[in-house]
Formats: structure tokens, C-alpha cells, sequence
């Protein structure tokens, strides 16, 4: 069972502070066998790309076979069930018309003095997509990474996917193709990594590499980290759903399995003002995990990392909701709009009882790579802004520098740099 | 003397390359003494803080003297010399002015089956801004990390500043009153990142920090990094000046020695069409290094990472400069406008003979805060987005969840997710 937090009690900042200060994920020390596998792939390059896929994902591989051909792409897609595929299709369209909305714009404008100042956006040159492979093969992920790097105009978009035993999930390939990823490679771990990061004779390297992946793939995306651009490193994921007696307690608990069934380490929380209702979602879940396909995996999130708290109105909720920063956040009440409005620190926010986390997962539109482990506070979900970067433009006119210039010498002069001071004077005394 | 590289010559991709791979700083390796301080300040709080203060700072403190206060401030301010303020007040102007800019906006639409989606920014809860101690204590440095951040609505701004001997630049003290920091500290290093990041009896934790610092500083970031956020991590400061035989070869020279004289690992490259003006550039660093205050500094950097590469015409810049990515480019021609929008790589552009890059060290309206060591080809400088975070929010009706519900229940089942599906299939029954 959750743990049952009330935060009227006198124990509660305690057991919360607990709460947030969990660890739900045992970080396992790869760095060194990393460190290694990145020196040999910069040295060997395919050879020992081709090696380290032998030896983990255990199948023969040639660097003359390491990209994967139009034409298995187009046996994939013939492979998948049209009804999945025209489901894809859907989430593509409401994934990329959302994103277009996120394009920023350019800009250029003359200030007062005549000085002018802008920036122009434009999309990094070349990104490279990392696709867990195996049980943890989704393509929603792909959709949701490719289509606002392709949506910023990336010229070049990369997929690395290991393929255990030489198999690939065709829906993997299908969801690449209809995202518009470029090139696709079949491999993974840490040496795709390297691969990306400083190319080899049949990957040519990428400014940018982003996607989930495991420790190896983590620890390998911190240590290039600099060399390219790397998005967030992705933590266990989770759900806090604030609701009252007006929610429906079977749809509340279906949504915190929902959460729970990801993994292990996942967490879900519920914040009520009403025991009673805690207690509907309480048994709801108990019954619901019983007839769960990955019901032992969503139990054991349920009863190490869930919880219940509960708070004296859903007002109440608002402080604990920014303490957690939660990655989702669903709001079941006719207060939802007013409660959403108060929040600063959260992923996303999923509105009223008819907008389940799981829609936001796939068709909503939205992305749904978003901060987790309290990185809320401090970063956004993936988008558009991601795979672009902006160049700031300065731009004075004879008249306009000799109106700032001089206040320029002056704080050069106060920082002691003369050489800074110079390069204004000069143009000054003409 | 700078290197010369043709572009016309066989070896000129060999000599390019190895330009672009040249290491300008040595990374002292002081992870392990960084780990050790970070750990002794999570568990010993103020005591921690004061104790290495004495060690590495050399004056006593006690954990009541750790905050500057008011009348301290009060007092810098009025050491600090009239016409200096007068020049910072217009620089956090005319900041203020162009990041307010950049304050990105909220969105909330309803889309064509009747979801509603959007998104909602808001400003980081608390910031740490690290400003080093010391002759790198610069106070047009704290106007760029603390305008942007108060412009972007951060509530709590915390400045920590090292202060060698107990003592600290006025300007400093200065630029963090006129830009409306909040709280400031007299520790610096590893020690105060620590402090920054998991508080101490005395300082109250923060959500990111930036701002620049030693290899400590830089170490004790990516160690926080995850807790926190961080901005990017400084490296030597470079420009690149793209100029043909309209610019004036004095002024390109002093443009050059500006960047020369940060820091013996800075870099100033000039990228021409003409050889008779890089001779005469040539000519003139020469000559202006003899009268530099900053010479034996400036010399240095010229000398070894400084570079003039000869080019058969402009237009034949830009994909050197793309695979430069300068933090500062600077175009000197009459085709300037012309050359910068073919840019894609650059941290900012300083456009014409009249910007030299030290004006936007100051009073330009832009960040001085850009991304060097080639990062421009995946990061922007710093400015208010840094600052703010963005919630999405989707919210279904019982009809438009009806519409695209089916879709997600597809892609959930396909990926194997079932409690995914039913969190969506349990409001579709009704």
C-alpha cells in the first residue's frame, strides 16, 4: 500500500521532506566502462562500433550494414497493423500542428538612440536521436523527439536504436519514417553515443543528441556533454493527481496504474481533501492492479513510491504540488482551471476529469518528454526551442556608437580593460 | 605571430581541422576535492562554509557575517566613482530594455476536435548567481546574470562572491544593488555552489545557478547539476573577424587584442579576402601590443591560438565560421548584412565597422553571456528563457476525448502499456 500522509499533522513536514528526499532510482556507477567504450569508438571508429554491437547486442554486423535501408523500412511498415499505423499517423499530425505553434520568431528593431539590436533563431545542423531498443522500444517516443527537431527545420536528423539479437520493432521504423528522421543506424549503448558525438567512417558526427536511454546511455550523454548538446537526463516518471469528491475515484486510480505500471521506480501521488475518497481510490487500485497485464511492476511503484496526502482544501495542495514539481500533474475538480492557474512548478498539467495523463502520452499534441525528479523547477518539456538557438545581432551606426560608446570606456576602464576601451576610443576620434 | 592559413592551399583542411580541435584550457582535474567539499557543506552546513572561507579566502568569519549587508552596500555605493555609476545605471538600462524583449508568452487554444492546449511560463522560484572574486570580479558580469533573471519575474536572487582577504570590488556590490539582487554572501568556490544548491542554516537553497567561475566553480556545477539547474559552462572567450579592404586594419587589430587581452587562452581569429589587409592587420596588433597595459596577456593568446585565414572571397567565410561557431563574430564589410544572414553558427554577430564586440561587453542591450568553445552550433547566450520555465496544460471534454481517445488506446496497447488504455477506456464507457 501508499503511504497515507495528513497534512494537518504535527509529523507532516517531516514525512513529506521524506518524501521529496526519496531516492527512487539506485544510479549505478558506469562512468569508467563508459569512459572507456567512448576512447575506443573515437579511436576505431566502426570497427569498434561494429565489435562492442556483436558483443552486446550479440549478432554479426559489418559497418556496411550498420544503416538501415529503405527498403527494410518499407518491409516494416508493410508489417504493421494498418489500424496502429493510421493511430500513429494521427498522433504525428496533432504533434507537429502543436509544435509549429512553437516556432519563435525572429527579430530587429532601432532603439531610441539609433542603436540596432535583434536576434535571428536558426535550427542546429545536425541531431542525433537515441532509441531504446528492446521491451522499452516506444514509438511515441520517436514521434515526440523527431517531429519538433524536423518542425525547427533540423537539415539532419539521426536515429541510433540497438537491435538486441538483430531485432527491431517495425512501429520503431514506421513512426521514424513518418517523422522524417533522416538516417537510422542499428546501434546503441554508450558506442552510439560516441558514434554521434565524434562520428566515424560511416556516421558522420551530430551538433546535438537527444532521447532516453539507460545508465550506460546517460552517463555517456553526460560525458560528451560539451563536445554536443544534450537534452535532459530522464529520471523515473510520475504523476500527482490533486482531486476532490467531485472526481470519479475508479478514473483517478486508473490513472495513478497508469503511471505506476511504467516501472518500477515510477511514482504516482494523489492530494484529496476528502479521507473518504481516498479511501474510493485506495481499494480502486487494489482492484484495478489485480487484472493489470504489467500489474506486478505498477504494485511495486504503488507500494514504494506511492502516496496519499491529505490536505484541508485543494488550495491547500498548491505548496505541496510546487515542492514536488511533479513531471505530470492532473487536476480533477470543478476548481481544476483556478488550482492549474497557481501552480509554478510542474511538466505539464492535465485539466478536469476527462483529460487523462495517458491521451497527453500519445495524441494530445503536446510533448510528452517532460522534466522529472523536481527538474520542474527549474526546465521545460521538449520542444521546438530545443532544436533551434539564437544568434544576437548588434548593429551601431557612426552616430549611435559615439552616443553609447563613451559609457562603454568607462566600465572597460573600471574592469582594467584597456584593450576593450581601445577598440571603442579608436573609432571615437575620427 | 598568428597563425596564417589559405584557404586556397592543399593543406589548408588539415591546418582548419586542427584549428578546430586545438584544447585552449587545460581541465584541472578537481572532481574528487570538489565531491569532498560539497559533501562536508551538505552535512555541516554554515560551519562548513565559514571553515573553508578561512582556508581558502583568508579572513575570519562566523556563519552571521556570511550575508553582506545593507549598509555595506550603501557604503560601496558611495566609494564607487560618480561617472562609473553613471555608466552602469545606462548599461542596466539598456539591458532591462532588450531582454524585456524576450519575455516569451502564454498560449491557449482550442484546436479543431475541441482539445484545448497551451502553455503557461513562469520564472524560476529562487536563483543563484556565482560571481568571482578577485581581478575577474566584474561588474558588468552581474548586470548580465541579474538583470535577465529579475525581468523574468525570479522572486529570490542570490549572489555569492568570494571575497580574497575579506575584501570586494564596490562596482560589484554596486551593479547587485542597481539590479535588484536580493541577498549577497561573502563566499565563493566549490563551497558556495554547494551552499547554493542544498542550503545551509544560513542560505536558503535555490532551484539554478549561473554565472562564471574557476574550475572549481566549474566542477561543483555539473556535480549539482540534476538538484539544480545550471547555465552553461564558460569557456575562454573568442571572436572571429570576418573583414575584406573596406574595414579599417587599426580597428580590426584593436577588435582582435580586445579579445586577446581576457585571458591567455582567449582566441581571435580574422578571417580575410585580402592579404595586403591582413598584413596590414598583421601590423597594427603589433604595434597596439606595445602600448597594452594587458600586452604580455594579449601577446600570448595572439601567439598561440591566434589565427588570420585568407579566403578567395566573403561569401567563402561562412562555412568556416558555421564549423568556428565564434561566441562573438564580428563582419566588417559593406556585405556584412548580407554575410551574417548566411550565418548559422554564432553566438552573436556585431554587424559593420562601427560595433566593435566590446560595446556589447557593456552597453549594447544584449547578453555578454554567450556560447564559447564552439557550443553556438547547439546553444544560445543567456537571456530571460533562461530564467523560465514552461507548464503545458491540455485539457479533454467528454467529446473531444471521445474523438481522439480511441487513437492513444491504440498506441498504448501497441506499446504494450495496458493500464495506459484503461485509464482512457474507463471515461470512453460511459
Amino acid at each position: 500500500m501508499a503511504a497515507l500522509l495528513d497534512a494537518g499533522a504535527p509529523d507532516f513536514e517531516a514525512r513529506f521532506s521524506a518524501l521529496l528526499a526519496q531516492k527512487r532510482e539506485v544510479s549505478e556507477d558506469v562512468d569508467n566502462a563508459v569512459r572507456a567504450i567512448i576512447r575506443e569508438v573515437r579511436t576505431k571508429g566502426d570497427v569498434a562500433l561494429c565489435d562492442y554491437t556483436r558483443k552486446f547486442d550479440r549478432f554479426d554486423i559489418t559497418p556496411a550494414k550498420l544503416r538501415v535501408t529503405e527498403a527494410e523500412i518499407a518491409a516494416a511498415w508493410k508489417a504493421c497493423d494498418p489500424a496502429t499505423l493510421e493511430a500513429l499517423h494521427l498522433a504525428r499530425e496533432r504533434i507537429e500542428s502543436h509544435h509549429k505553434r512553437q516556432k519563435p520568431e525572429d527579430e530587429r528593431y532601432t532603439d531610441g538612440v539609433g542603436v540596432e539590436l535583434g536576434h535571428r533563431w536558426t535550427a542546429v545542423e545536425a541531431v542525433g536521436l537515441y532509441v531504446p531498443g528492446g521491451t522499452a522500444a516506444y514509438p511515441s517516443s520517436v514521434l515526440m523527439n523527431a517531429v519538433p527537431a524536423k518542425v525547427a527545420g533540423v537539415p539532419r536528423l539521426v536515429m541510433v536504436v540497438p537491435t538486441p539479437d538483430g531485432k527491431l520493432n517495425p512501429l520503431v521504423l514506421a513512426a521514424a519514417k513518418i517523422s522524417g528522421v533522416d538516417e537510422i543506424y542499428r546501434v546503441g549503448g554508450a558506442q552510439a553515443v560516441a558514434a554521434l558525438a565524434f562520428g566515424t567512417e560511416t556516421i558522420k558526427p551530430v551538433a546535438k543528441i537527444v532521447g532516453p536511454g539507460n545508465a550506460y546511455v546517460a552517463a555517456a550523454k553526460r560525458q560528451v556533454f560539451g563536445t554536443v548538446g544534450i537534452d535532459m537526463i530522464a529520471g523515473p516518471s510520475e504523476v500527482v493527481v490533486v482531486a476532490d469528491k467531485s472526481a470519479n475515484p475508479q478514473w483517478v486510480a486508473a490513472d495513478l496504474l497508469a503511471q505506476a505500471e511504467h516501472d518500477e521506480a515510477a511514482q504516482s501521488i494523489l492530494v484529496t481533501n476528502s479521507a473518504e475518497f481516498a479511501a474510493e481510490v485506495s481499494s480502486a487500485v487494489t482492484l484495478q492492479l489485480a487484472t493489470l497485464p504489467r500489474g506486478n511492476i505498477a504494485s511495486a511503484s504503488w507500494a514504494n513510491f506511492g502516496a496519499i496526502i491529505l490536505v484541508k482544501d485543494l488550495e491547500a495542495s498548491v505548496p505541496l504540488v510546487d515542492r514536488l514539481a511533479p513531471e505530470h500533474l492532473e487536476i480533477e475538480s470543478d476548481k481544476a482551471e483556478e488550482i492549474a492557474g497557481k501552480v509554478r512548478n510542474a511538466g505539464a498539467i492535465f485539466i478536469g476529469s476527462h483529460t487523462p495523463e495517458a491521451v497527453g502520452d500519445y495524441v494530445g499534441g503536446s510533448n510528452h518528454v517532460l522534466p522529472t525528479a523536481r527538474s520542474a523547477r527549474f526546465s521545460s518539456g521538449l520542444g521546438v526551442l530545443d532544436f533551434v538557438k539564437r544568434t544576437s545581432i548588434l548593429k551601431c551606426s557612426p552616430k549611435s556608437l559615439a552616443e553609447i560608446g563613451p559609457a562603454a570606456v568607462k566600465l572597460a576602464e573600471a574592469e582594467g580593460l584597456q584593450a576593450h576601451a581601445r577598440s571603442i576610443t579608436i573609432r571615437l576620434e575620427r
